[in-house]
């Protein structure tokens, strides 16, 4: 079994070079450049476990990493786009240094070369990768759909909030790892907990950037601290926050809502103590994390074959143990 | 052999229920709005044509059929985003209708729902029919990227605009030509002269567009005559007439191009006429036409298979016989 990190060293090997054709360069450097601003890699290096997790990693599983980076990079350019982010990893983002035009065609040219990996693998499985990652795609698009949904909605509730961060993050990761099962040929139950396995660490690694939006450490969190409250973005936060706050708190925080002030921030903050959403979102998250490792247990290969999958999600979900 | 208004029917009827799931409504309402308003349907009725010259009509055609009718309509929303384009087949645009963002999305979703249409066809041709759709779809965004380019660009030569327009146009109809074939079972002779015909054909309709737009009659062209030259867009007429003019005509040319005064249309024209760019370029058009029949000729089923696809040749490029 490999580490992350020596697969990560084996995928860049084989991605780092150009993925596009040369001309018209215009558009394919547009598509290029932000393969070239970084990025963990994460989806790509578990399609690689995923496979490893059942055999020997199949050069079929290189083209899905390969695919799978692809369509996670699309979805990242038109994200950008709807929500006019300057800045991707601390870099211009494609349409602030190419023209949304153009952003928006490299996009979609980099959607179908994502398909183009897939279509040259075996063809014992190249159907099932399709379909999958068709499904996936589609849900992706959903998610973020539903996302943009919410900013006008008054009323998100829990569950509509665990599903469209499911569909927009989750899914992805699961469909990677399960793609990666297939290559290495699991069985169809094997291939359903890597999905599942995938699908809740997805949930509970987007509930743990919720709260560490609001109680993280600015050192370590690498983002602004309270970043989601002043977009009034609807985390597991503020829902539940807007659920159980007695109604005196929920004037208080709806009317911050509609403000910009100073002490914006850490005034909700305070609500959001007092209603203990903190508390609220950690243990939902271990919930999920706890899933998670229950659909890994299920797996039907030795516990040492899993070893690699269980230290990724430890250190996705910043734990010691 | 049936017609273009009997597969039209046969088309339609396996078309026009809804192409999308229900849910989210805000996406593929969306997505389903620009299939509803119309449009002439002449790139998926080519498939069925191919398929019918060389076989009995595969439900397999139908499927691919729809991706094409998919891919065209996902291009479109794509780019009456980038032309901020407020109408379409004078309606609203999707991105009009529906905002920018959920456009956006619903092209995406578009066109992985067309790549879900292919992945389930015949295992014996799938895999040919996917790469020449995913190159086919590639070549369209370079067309895009390329016509956009040339909004730039002082100096377009005549080639470059051909290659341009066979990009960005004639090679999707040429495409559902061939994939049409492929699954009627033609060898790859008469693939390669069935994709000729359409990429020819459709370089002779985009050139015929060009025509009409400065000469064409207002009562038939169904366009506002002169819409290219107020939009200064390079067309074959404006190229060659910056070709041939003499030094005079072209300090005129280039200086209209930079007003937006009453009588530009008008004195574009003028120049126009005097350099005959109107009789160049429906000589260059004849020459692609003519190509397209040559292709036609070659392929080896009888003369009368191909009556259809020659009824439509002419139609499309308006001639009586």
């Amino acid at each position: 079994m490999h580490s992350f990190s020596e697969l990560s060293i084996l995928f860049e090997s084989n991605f780092s070079n150009r993925q596009f054709p040369e001309q018209p360069a215009t558009l394919y450097d547009a598509a290029q450049y932000i393969l070239t601003i970084g990025g963990k890699r994460v989806r790509p290096i578990v399609v690689l476990m995923g496979n490893e997790l059942f055999g020997e990693i199949h050069k079929d599983a290189f083209q899905v990493a390969k695919a799978i980076e692809l369509f996670h990079n699309f979805s990242l350019i038109h994200d950008d786009i709807m929500d006019k982010a300057p800045l991707r990893r601390g870099m211009e983002t494609v349409h602030i240094k190419h023209g949304e035009s153009t952003a928006l065609l490299a996009g979609d040219a980099m959607l179908v070369v994502a398909y183009e990996q897939l279509i040259g693998i075996d063809s014992k499985y190249s159907n099932q990768v399709l379909t999958l990652f068709s499904k996936t795609a589609k849900e992706v698009c959903e998610g973020q759909q539903i996302d943009m949904d919410f900013e006008k909605m008054d009323n998100v509730s829990l569950d509509q909030y665990i599903e469209m961060i499911a569909l927009k993050t989750s899914v992805l990761l699961a469909a990677s790892l399960q793609m990666g099962s297939i290559i290495g040929g699991a069985n169809e139950n094997d291939q359903q907990h890597i999905y599942q396995f995938g699908k809740n660490l997805g949930i509970a690694f987007q509930l743990q950037d919720d709260y560490l939006d609001a109680f993280g450490d600015p050192e370590k969190f690498g983002k602004q601290i309270g970043g989601d409250i002043i977009a009034n973005k609807k985390t597991c936060l503020l829902i539940r926050a807007l659920e159980v706050s007695n109604p005196s708190q929920k004037i208080d925080l709806i009317s911050l809502l509609q403000t910009n002030d100073d002490k914006k921030v850490e005034k909700v903050l305070d609500i959001f103590r007092a209603c203990e959403v903190g508390e609220f979102t950690h243990t939902l998250k271990e919930k999920y994390f706890d899933s998670a490792m229950n659909h890994l247990d299920q797996i039907e290969v030795n516990k040492e074959s899993k070893s690699q999958l269980l230290a990724l999600a430890k250190y996705l979900l910043m734990r010691d143990s």
